[in-house]
């Protein structure tokens, strides 16, 4: 992919987009970019709660529908907004034009509802940004090799742009939400939670994958990969937001911020014989199934194999277990992850004291813990995690100067 | 393009597709086709309201959207019903897949929101059928030589069926609809109409085109140069239709019957020095621009012109009259056209006088006639057109026997 020279790149979610009038203003957002005489190519989502709404449509015709379908179907609602935003922009006198995820040429594989980018062979992009137009790409959405229409799962529009950043080496990549910034904790849940200038792309990857909202964990993978500056900001305020980087000091520790998923599920086994075996043949199934694990742990002298993963896969991953023949199986869809994120926090073992002080003083009983070089994650019962969370923040020594 | 052996289309409505629950009735009467061992193929429009929503969302956004942008929206409507269709059908055990105008091969000019069909390679819809699967095409779609999706305009699904049933040359070709069959008038105004058996092509296209909603008069056009039986059926009843075929007796004189178009308006000049070369220049726009004239009248002893056209289509042509430079136009956009329609009209004065008779005594006054071989137009004020059809259905002996 050629080089475009000051080319903007800016991605905007489905609150931003949610009505007409909010897609009027980021067309104004937009043009403000374009008058600086930058290229510019924006990344949408499916206006307000669409593609929810088109998935419970869904489950009335079918309770488990074919994927290839849904994902046809999922992807009239980038459709929807990106063609009303390129009208939105026309309307301000500015030529635009958008484009399908097969259009821009996201080449993904061929796992339906999770597909992943394979290949950015964005040359309609390229020749419409020559001519002077802002382009407007549907997010979410890519193309198989064999032409069907797929779609990148969750967090996919984060995953869009980033991928264009890295392709058209774009010179800034700004991503919208509402909360305008990467925080210490999620400002909704911790309202002492301090806005961060910068992170680095090892914590951010953690925070998103342990549930940071702000951004989707693939999309930080392929920054981290790619060195794309992200820049994350508010839709609604022109106030600084965080820059996820590779510039950050990688050799101070510091806890960085705390995050949960409350959409989690546990599946564990005791007693087998072989725990190590049994726990390849689950992690090869889940890798098949595009899957990921969120914690997995493995105990020999037990016979233990737990697994975590995201709710929404949880029925597909239980009937899958049962197909390996492991018996005694215990779910559970009660529990949540806490994560502390920080470069360096294997260094100090007095942090991880800290935490499971400050989660057994608010009534918490860890059931899992699991820690890697910059994270350390609990899993707990669901109960009682956002008073936790406030707590251990507080803790911490996190919370802003009040 | 391959024959395929009892290859069955049907194409299905807004209304027929509107809720979930509609949905998988058509899915049950696909399937049971399905079941005869025929191949089927399916044509839908977007679920009930869908596509005049997307129009209005657009009108909020931008009073005039780019028509490409236009169809980029729109064409999500049939995206949605297609796949959850598709998902209906699996869910009865059936194997079915669901393709857009683009990938159904459906390949067009390049007149955005209305464009006409120029080929239809429909290879992934013969492989998918060859497989065994029920392919369900989005109507009203298209894509340009260039790849730019494109839309059909009004009665668009129509002509997607009628056109791929031509392709294949399907064993038949049905359209279900909410009235179930081609009538006198239409009987939702005029409770006397009668059923008709079957209708040749010529007056079907007349009707059609005079405004009768059942058919589109493009999906007829094609429907006689590739002599395809169009069998137009219920959606919610077995009861017999009619069918639209050559077989017709084109000898025969008779009134078939009559229609009314009250989404017309009308654009006249007079005293013009050389009407013949205005009514060329306007004629010449009207083609570049796509838009039919359903009326024409010139005159050259009053230097008159007179031409009606779809009332949607109004202001765009009436900009172009100014660039013609023709003045003291006088428009009206209160006018509706009521058509009698039968094979050998012509040759049957009588019934011209019959016609202006009745309409008389039902206190119309025509404002201009127009006269086909096999049928017979004039141009009224809107008003009380409805109780003029009724009384008119009547005078014509069309009635049925209450």
């Amino acid at each position: 992919m050629r080089v475009a020279k000051n080319l903007v790149i800016q991605k905007f979610g489905g609150s931003s987009l949610a009505t007409p009038e909010r897609i009027k203003q980021v067309a104004s957002r937009v043009v403000r970019e374009k008058r600086k005489g930058s290229d510019v190519i924006v990344v949408v989502s499916a206006m307000g709660d669409t593609t929810d709404r088109l998935f419970q449509l869904a489950k009335v015709v079918s309770p488990n529908p074919p994927r290839r379908e849904l994902d046809m179907l999922l992807t009239a609602g980038e459709r929807i907004s990106m063609s009303l935003l390129s009208m939105a922009i026309s309307e301000l006198g500015y030529e635009a034009i958008s484009f399908t995820g097969s259009q821009s040429g996201i080449v993904t594989d061929t796992a339906h509802t999770r597909a992943r980018i394979i290949d950015v062979r964005a040359f309609r992009v390229q020749d419409e940004l020559n001519k002077g137009k802002i382009v407007i790409v549907a997010g979410f959405q890519g193309v198989s090799p064999n032409k069907e229409v797929t779609t990148l799962g969750r967090g996919g529009s984060d995953t869009t742009c980033v991928a264009l950043a890295a392709a058209f080496n774009a010179a800034r990549c700004e991503i919208f939400t509402d909360v305008g910034g990467v925080y210490t904790a999620d400002p909704r849940l911790v309202p002492k939670a301090k806005k961060l200038e910068a992170i680095s792309y090892d914590e951010m990857l953690e925070l998103a994958f342990c549930g940071a909202g702000v951004l989707h964990w693939r999309s930080v993978d392929i920054a981290r990969r790619f060195k794309v500056d992200v820049h994350v900001q508010s839709s609604f305020s022109k106030e600084p937001g965080t820059v996820v980087t590779a510039k950050e000091n990688i050799e101070r520790a510091e806890i960085r911020g705390i995050t949960q998923d409350l959409n989690v599920a546990s599946i564990e086994a005791r007693g087998l014989d072989d725990p190590m075996r049994a726990s390849e043949e689950i992690l090869g199934k889940l890798e098949a199934l595009g899957i990921p694990a969120k914690l997995i742990i493995v105990s020999s002298e037990e016979g233990r194999v737990l697994i975590v993963l995201p709710e929404e896969h949880f029925d597909e991953v239980a009937s899958e277990m049962d197909s390996l023949g492991i018996s005694n199986l215990r779910v559970d869809t009660e529990v949540a992850t806490i994560s502390v994120v920080g470069n360096g926090l294997c260094a100090r073992p007095r942090i991880a004291k800290e935490v499971l002080a400050s989660l057994s003083r608010s009534g918490l009983k860890p059931l899992a813990i699991s820690t890697s070089g910059i994270s350390l994650t609990v899993l707990t019962k669901r109960d009682r995690v956002v008073n936790a969370i406030r707590n251990l923040h507080s803790d911490l020594g996190l919370d802003s100067p009040s």
